[in-house]
């Protein structure tokens, strides 16, 4: 088991390849990041998209919802995009693979 | 370990007939998608259909509870459904297999 | 593993007599279901009984916690029960047994 | 697997030492009992101690946070307590023994 | 597994250098303490760093967000930090080991 996490930037995509066959990573926290400005709160959809798939998996919002706890798991590509104007989506959570979960295989 | 995702959208059940026998299904996250019109907040009910039970799993709001954290596994068929009349609901999580799981077995 | 799910109506106690002797029952999500009435929100104590202990695991409400999470685990018999004089309680989780986790010992 | 649960009355502390060498407990709930008198809701800190450290582990509080899911595991001897005037503070999760999560070693 | 808990005051960094390499510290709850005075309300981000990346994990408030469950999982050098100026931090969690995990092995 190992940390992983991923900041998503206002307007960003991250595109996470995980090249790694026998690797999931197990996505956890999604944060609101520190807005620049003061501006009021806005809705933040975040989306998960896998394969042709893109899914809603929350709303944040800096006032009543500022964190969401997760327990997905994804084994391959996949894409993390937000719609906030004001701050950045912060994602953690941890990658586990078959050979650290399974140490009497090796 | 693999992502599972399906999008129920308003005024549909999703059926899912797993027929791997080794497969369960963890239903981790459920989160209302975005609503095409500006409509008041209304309570959705969030059902699952195992067998002839049908069960309420939670009840989401574009205000108060855009989303709702799971932990549920289903092993054979089950229906999902809501009562949203202006977005579609987003169920999210995981399919683990006996085989995945106890790679020793294999 | 295998859904597990009970709904507990209004006046009612549900006793679960698992006689399985490996069997373990993990109860993850409580909800309210839907009211007949449109009574004011009123809080709902939810009760689980082990033994001759009587706990409290939490307290719905319709306007402000219409469903927990848990992370409970019980083993033998349990009661099930709740305060609401409006809706059913609808209790989810899954069954895991000994033999299902390890299919290696079978 | 076996539920396990404490329930901590106003002005105690409860002191679990567990004995069993190969047993962890597992917290995963706390939640608020009903108060005998309808006092004005109060926030209740709640504590473990474990070794000469004492943590705040989240505050209750009757109308906002009735209950909060935890995921924490203690293994030797640990004290419970908290600040409510008015009601038990009803703490549950399980324990679990290597034994039983390794029946092949037996 | 093993109780893991840190509290990081105001204006501290803790720097948790894990140095044995098969241990993971699980990082499960995050709780603000209690505040000297009685200041008003303030939001606090909590920093997790992992590396060169520091990432939010979520934002505390007394009035609304006195506590955030995490899953997180941190195998070597990690720093937690907060903004808050009124109380400390609580981490708690818990540390596993392959040789806990997989008695089989040793």
């Amino acid at each position: 088991m190992e940390f992983w996490g991923a900041e998503v930037k206002v307007g960003e995509i991250v595109k996470v390849d995980n090249k790694e066959s026998d690797v999931c990573i197990h996505l956890s926290q999604v944060a609101l990041g520190e807005s620049k400005k003061d501006k009021p709160s806005e809705p933040v959809v975040v989306y998960l998209k896998v394969g042709e798939q893109k899914f809603v998996v929350g709303t944040l919002n800096k006032e009543k919802f500022p964190q969401i706890a997760l327990d997905l798991v994804v084994e391959k590509e996949f894409e993390l995009s937000h719609t906030s104007k004001n701050a950045s989506v912060h994602f953690c959570g941890y990658k586990t693979s078959v050979a650290d979960e399974y140490p009497l295989c090796s």
